[in-house]
């Protein structure tokens, strides 16, 4: 303890987490964790990674270790943009800015897009970390109406999105509800947004995981001009790396790579040309679907175990891609104090409350099925829908 | 270009930097270049890396691959801590934050330490890096007096401390000068800064490479309870890993893990682990001596370089370690004017100015020597030689 460090106002700010406390119980072996964000680390392809590994040190360690370039390692680059150009979306190279994670893309957008008190647009609930990021540089957040598909566009009103510094948008398979936004929400959006003057920043680190592999158009293809988006490798390949990118448009762009030379110099080299080894000759053409096969069946398993588990009044999400399922319980149930009950049981979860910028719904909570084994799904669930069948049980009578 | 993104008061006072881009021509194969803070990519230890990389694919690839805690890997950060100790300097493995690359320390150190006006005292001249991170936030610069040995601590004034949120300092072979602040001084220092209750930020990449081996005691081991110390494997091992990390008390300890929890997540848990697994058994003890010789030898090259052909009128540092020598012309000689008839002649350097907080010395400028081969360095420095006697030639004469 320093009594002389005087802390900047942000920092101030910073609140520890009492979920996160309590969370960190859920390490223990003994306990079923459906909190968890993790992907499933049976799906990091650690052989075709040790063969990369081998290749960039073998054929340009000195370049690997050394300092470069802030926008990233040009050949991944130039992949990223192949494609997102084959998805749909005309992205150019230089358009492209690799991260450390996509996290560092939601600093370096809030260094660069919010002043104290600036109008920031999230979903209703939306990501935790982005909530996070943002809150360091003081925005007024404003919270768009949202249902089980995600945004309700038809609450877009321009009153809502007048003076909006940007949208913040996750439109497949969103964390913490796991929503796809449909086509027609999504071309709704985009002209809304255009039509305000609003830029749409689109989040998409679950984009690749469609459980059938159908996807929907990237909000980037349908509002190129006004799109700035941020993908993961954390999803596709493994998380351990801190590998996401972010497109932007000029003049943003070169402010977005000031702020990271001044944040981190770059991303790095080694890791970027790891994954550009790995994935260069089409490795995730064959890769990705068996994540999506088994993330699929996963969520099939959980959604089947809440049918049978947890009573009619809970509702929740059926996701069609992604790691988490939304639950909705009755009015008056606080998952805050369920979660303490759970953990007594040793079965955790993610509370909703965190994720509302605005008023939150404490009724909420999120579960993760990608990383448990399917009989601890069964186990888990069970004990949580007799939990929640009592927490029903106990609230008041209506008259 | 997007009419519509409105960028926030921090990013408009983004200035993309003219002597960036000159130097961007220095890139070419022909031109000699002094301008580069890059290692000596000879000093990576690419062999003993490889071993590394294999061990840790071998024995926790999962692990390496998966999201990691914030604050770092244990085993790592208790290696630093043990580091530090061993040094001279009581500190906890609780107390170590690891971060991507040092530079992310001075963004988390900003994030949390400055509030817009906030008052930072920073040598004369200082780190660049350091001057573009903090600038983000948006202090009000106090440029503490420096001569050739580092901050002159009979100019730290109550007056000149009074207020400040905290002090900077690059007490080691500082980039941009190559000065060592003598022991006295040091003592000095930290007394002042405890009397005014000003926090000391002490920032150390190139302390190990002192060319004798001589150390002198930190700051933090002279001022334990009021010391802020960064640390980086950037000099002694490899860059392109970018691993770094801030050793800081309680409170803002707890504040700088929530502020790297939103810039980033987490250090990527594979670059922490090879890193380890690369020192743990006393590695550093037979490699940084390597380096020391080497960055030793070529230091003296360019001093005996610039005897040969530099004017009297020029004076220069002489450092005991690190990778830079400054140059003070006479006054009236503009370095920014200098660097871009050099580049006609195919040799660079930086310019000094970019290294002030306030009123620039436009008469300076940096060398770096350690990745330019010495029969490089002897034209190179020729050529400058000779521009240099042209400047002062041109000079007005006194009447």
């Amino acid at each position: 303890m320093n009594p002389s460090i005087l802390l900047s106002k942000r920092a101030q700010g910073l609140t520890s987490s009492a979920i996160r406390e309590i969370l960190k119980v859920t390490e223990r072996p003994e306990v079923i964790s459906f909190a968890g964000g993790l992907p499933s680390p049976a799906t990091f392809p650690v052989e075709r990674m040790r063969e990369a590994t081998l290749k960039v040190l073998a054929d340009a360690p000195q370049a690997a270790l050394q300092y470069g370039p802030t926008e990233g390692y040009t050949p991944l680059r130039e992949w990223i943009a192949a494609h997102l150009t084959r998805k749909g979306a005309a992205v150019g190279p230089g358009q492209v800015l690799v991260v450390t994670g996509s996290q560092q893309g939601l600093d370096l957008l809030g260094k660069c897009l919010i002043d104290e008190g600036s109008k920031v647009l999230v979903e209703t609930p939306s990501y935790l970390g982005a909530l996070q990021s943002f809150s360091l540089f003081q925005p007024a957040f404003a919270s768009m109406p949202s249902d089980g598909q995600g945004i309700d566009t038809d609450a877009l009103t321009p009153e809502l999105l007048a003076g909006g510094r940007f949208m913040y948008c996750l439109p497949n398979f969103q964390n913490p509800t796991g929503r796809r936004l449909p086509l027609q929400r999504r071309q709704a959006l985009v002209e809304k947004a255009a039509a305000a003057g609003v830029p749409v920043v689109e989040d998409d680190p679950y984009g690749e995981l469609s459980y059938d592999g159908e996807t929907l158009p990237s909000l980037l293809s349908l509002n190129p001009q006004g799109g700035i988006y941020m993908g993961s490798f954390s999803k596709i390949l493994a998380p351990g790396l801190r590998l996401g990118y972010v497109v932007a448009p000029e003049p943003l762009f070169a402010k977005l790579v000031q702020a990271k030379q001044a944040a981190d110099l770059h991303t790095p080299s080694f890791s970027q040309r790891i994954v550009h080894e790995t994935i260069k000759d089409g490795f995730l053409d064959a890769h990705v679907p068996t994540i999506r096969d088994l993330y699929g069946r996963q969520c099939q398993y959980m959604l089947d175990a809440l049918e049978r588990h947890f009573p009619a009044e809970a509702q929740w999400t059926r996701p069609e891609g992604g790691m988490f399922i939304w639950v909705t319980l009755p009015a008056g149930i606080d998952t805050g104090r369920l979660l303490a009950k759970a953990v007594e049981q040793n079965v955790a979860f993610v509370p909703g409350a965190p994720f509302f910028a605005g008023p939150p719904q404490a009724n909420t909570l999120r579960l993760s099925f990608v990383t448990v084994p399917q009989e601890k799904i069964e186990a888990g669930i069970g004990k949580l829908g007799a939990l929640v069948r009592a927490e029903i049980e106990a609230l008041p009578k209506a008259a």
